[in-house]
């Protein structure tokens, strides 16, 4: 027996028209890539999303064609989101920060057949047209007085198309589950793979992210996503905005510290969201300059682990309390979001910080689970640490056009490829990625741990563990560390260092000084190309062992 | 194209398998009908809610079976909730405080196969079992050392029959629009009707009570909820407190003052929901006794408009943030909520009351609209009033059965049946109901209006406002007013003190000073009883035109 309510799909237009209905005199302020501040309502939003959608239909873009962006958070990327979304296009946002290969390679692999994009990357557009198999077109994002001269073939103005197009516009009714929108993620091996996510999954995510314990968005709020929306949908903020009816300010292509903290000031910004280098440069501006953020209320912090004296200075210096999140493009990408307990919320700063550098709690909609390798779930007590898999209603169940194959397990959960605890409350905290892990005689060290616990010592500038075969043990831990300019320390101090900071097992077999880490574009540690480094190196153990 | 994500239903028992999960030391505190308070976790919640699925089964109860429930607030009825409904069975919530013939007709009308009653209705049930015609068993919701004496037939004790039982459920799987519950509306005409509730619509309007611009409930909640888990799944309380972890707290039978402001104080609630009458009571009790609530941060105010003294004095006076709510057991209930917005907030108090006594802003997932008789959308100006329809996720599409046949307009609108304005920041604001609104002339005056300043007279104690047919205007207000005891007041005077205040043209025609206004079981003017008693009464101003 069915329960006798009303049918209504989930679509991504339904929130632009809530917010527009309902919230049409809240403003959308972008600092604009041309430069000027613009300013209008979600009520001019939706109009102009709705011209959007005219002018894409009268392109002859169809249900399920994908359409590129290579563009910054600005007023007219929003109208993107919303106009091709709501057209039941999909929105493919391509990440300008990928070489240019990369970025061919994925707009050919979608089949992109208009690309939208700021004046920023038109010099790249140019230079790799002629390598874009699929696309038709190329919309810049600006006005006639702003285009450029271009060698850009099929070029189109954005204003222009726009101001052809009537504001009136019947947003289509299709299945919830159709694709709305498109995100290559790199990964560290192979090609980089589409999650193409549905109209209801990036509903349910923005129902999840409003919620007071996971971003806690509200109609009070102004907001302003650094967390760019070619990375991830903005964390979801560009849905859930509208959702709540908050204010949304999008800081455009200007990111350093001055700029990120004029608008927050100006525009008396209450939340915000990026990564751990933004809120370096906003901190060290805001430092140099002895200012402050009394509008501000909280900020996420995500994407990779925020540092400790970062929350620090957030919260006890400026009063701004931060929301350790994690998550990954598979998942919309919300899984965890740093909200304290109200036991924990009651100590003293001090002692609520291992619990803010934790990744945060899980949140509804979002299951997760750890396990062993014999993929028995283990215990949720904070201590044990498995390969961290989750399941749920944003989560991928597979890359577009079937690349990397079948990625769920039995039971349909997808490995995220960490290695974590989770705790009673629903703490969740990653110690290792899986294929970083160190597998010693059958029990796991974690890397990272390792790595944190080398880094305090003083002559240590950065400091990397992989695993190394040992007969006996399987793998043991070798410590490469990069000593700090001048600084003079042995294997002996290091290991002098580290004893009583961790189990006596996990004391790394060795220690190689290097003068230099490798990294990934994104400045992650590149264990790869290290192990690569080390692949004829023998642990001093191996021989004791074999003898 | 579809999008590859998780295929996931939106089923109930994700719930409490989130909260068991990710909170599962979060307690539930009930003060229980057989007196002491009982305390438990929603690990606990869970394992018995499981208990109670494996019960159900070897009574032989299936997919769709419709089990009552005639109960308090308590962790029994709440194992219900997730018990029955996550076995696939339809949660009955029936209303103990109909009258017994009432509750025949619409246990018949349901068809309920087993009732679970807690033990203040034992008797009620005990005079009415031979008149109900599905029942196969009675569950009294006691331990056996509790059990009464009773003439029940196929009678059981609930927790001999979770006893009996393993904690080791598995939650089947089905259509997320699957009937989870249903309740019965009893509306002012003709029978009750049943609205059937879904999977997919309870979760979907759980998330929506989660968000901050409605009950903005999180972990870091206790939550009291007075309302009743018969009436309208309690707002959704047993549902929401779930998906965000908040601490339950069940007041059982004792709703009086010191009943609920002992366990708002003793269990540190920093939120509570209920109808006015029950606050008067809180309200009067903490003022005799000198007591305030200083955990508790915001109250929930529905079931019928909160008069703005009583908004004042927990605003004002306790601290204590009103929230406005509006909704219909149609809409799951919550159709809007009264959270401020950032410019309203930071007005004086005073300043904010009429945006406080407001029924609140859309919240997302309702869509709201006001017409006039002949369908034509009124602007959203805050002014216009019109018949209030609503859309959305969890607005019924009809009644169980079919009663009352299509309830849907064209464009799938539900007609609330109230007559209401909209503004420009989603505030909806309640006029009159539909069928008591005057049409005079082709202009609607709105009763409760004229009410309402008729109050305002000190010698009035009620009034009430009825149309009566009038040749020339179709209809015309009478005013009917009962005096306070001891005053003496004149038609003159009433008309005198109106004049000034209310539009020329919406001046009673008469003024009529009766004994007593007929009300309905639940407090509320009861018009229908009103014009009747009218029915034969010409206005002198009919007279006048006629001439």
């Amino acid at each position: 027996m069915l329960g006798l309510i009303q049918e209504k799909q989930l679509l991504i237009h339904t929130l632009i028209d809530y917010a527009a209905d309902y919230h049409g005199r809240t403003e959308i302020v972008t600092r604009t890539v041309e430069g000027p501040i613009h300013r209008y309502t979600y009520a001019d939003a939706r109009q102009r999303s709705k011209q959007l959608a005219n002018a894409l239909t009268r392109l002859g873009v169809k249900l399920g064609d994908r359409i590129g962006t290579l563009a910054w958070n600005t007023h007219r990327h929003l109208e993107c989101y919303y106009g091709v979304s709501g057209l039941g296009a999909v929105l493919h946002t391509l990440n300008p920060r990928l070489f240019p290969e990369q970025i061919v390679y994925i707009a050919n692999h979608a089949e992109d057949s208009y690309i939208f994009v700021d004046l920023t990357f038109v010099p790249l557009l140019e230079k790799v047209q002629d390598e874009l198999k699929s696309v038709k077109g190329i919309v810049v994002m600006t006005d006639s007085a702003h285009m450029p001269q271009t060698t850009l073939k099929n070029v189109h103005c954005y204003e222009d198309l726009l101001a052809a197009e009537s504001t009136e516009f019947e947003w289509p009714e299709f299945d919830e589950k159709t694709a709305s929108s498109l995100c290559y993620t790199s990964g560290t091996t192979g090609n980089p793979k589409g999650v193409l996510y549905q109209h209801r999954s990036t509903v349910l995510h923005s129902f999840a992210a409003c919620m007071g314990d996971c971003l806690g968005l509200t109609s009070r709020d102004a907001v302003l996503p650094v967390v760019p929306m070619f990375h991830a949908n903005a964390w979801g903020l560009a849905y859930a905005a509208p959702m709540c009816g908050a204010k949304l300010v999008l800081p455009g292509k200007d990111l350093d510290g001055k700029s990120v903290y004029d608008l927050m000031a100006d525009e008396k910004v209450t939340m915000s969201a990026g990564v751990p280098t933004v809120w370096l440069m906003l901190l060290n501006y805001m430092e140099e300059h002895g200012l402050g953020l009394p509008d501000m209320s909280r900020t996420v912090i995500g994407g990779s682990a925020a540092p400790a004296s970062m929350i620090r200075t957030f919260e006890t210096k400026y009063d701004v309390t931060v929301i350790h999140a994690w998550g990954m493009t598979e998942m919309s990408p919300l899984g965890t979001s740093g909200v304290m307990t109200k036991a924990i919320e009651q100590l003293p700063f001090e002692e609520q910080l291992p619990y803010k550098a934790k990744q945060g709690r899980v949140i509804y909609g979002v299951e997760l689970k750890i396990t062993d390798d014999e993929d028995n779930e283990l215990p949720r007590d904070g201590v044990a640490f498995g390969n961290l898999l989750t399941r749920g209603y944003w989560i991928t169940n597979g890359y577009f056009k079937g690349e990397g194959g079948n990625v769920l397990d039995n039971g349909n959960w997808f490995n995220t490829g960490d290695v974590a605890t989770l705790d009673e409350d629903g703490f969740m905290t990653i110690t290792d990625r899986a294929k970083d892990v160190i597998k010693s005689g059958g029990e796991w060290i974690s890397s990272i741990d390792l790595e944190n616990a080398a880094m305090g010592h003083p002559a240590v500038a950065e400091a990397a563990v992989i695993g190394i075969f040992h007969p006996k043990w399987d793998e043991r831990p070798l410590l490469c560390i990069v000593t700090k300019a001048g600084k003079d320390v042995s294997k002996d101090d290091i290991m002098a260092f580290l004893d009583g900071k961790i189990a006596k097992w996990w004391m790394p077999d060795d220690v190689q000084f290097v003068d230099e880490i490798p990294h990934t574009a994104t400045g992650k540690i590149q264990k790869t190309t290290l192990r690569e480094q080390f692949k004829d190196y023998t642990l001093p153990t191996a021989q004791t062992a074999a003898d």
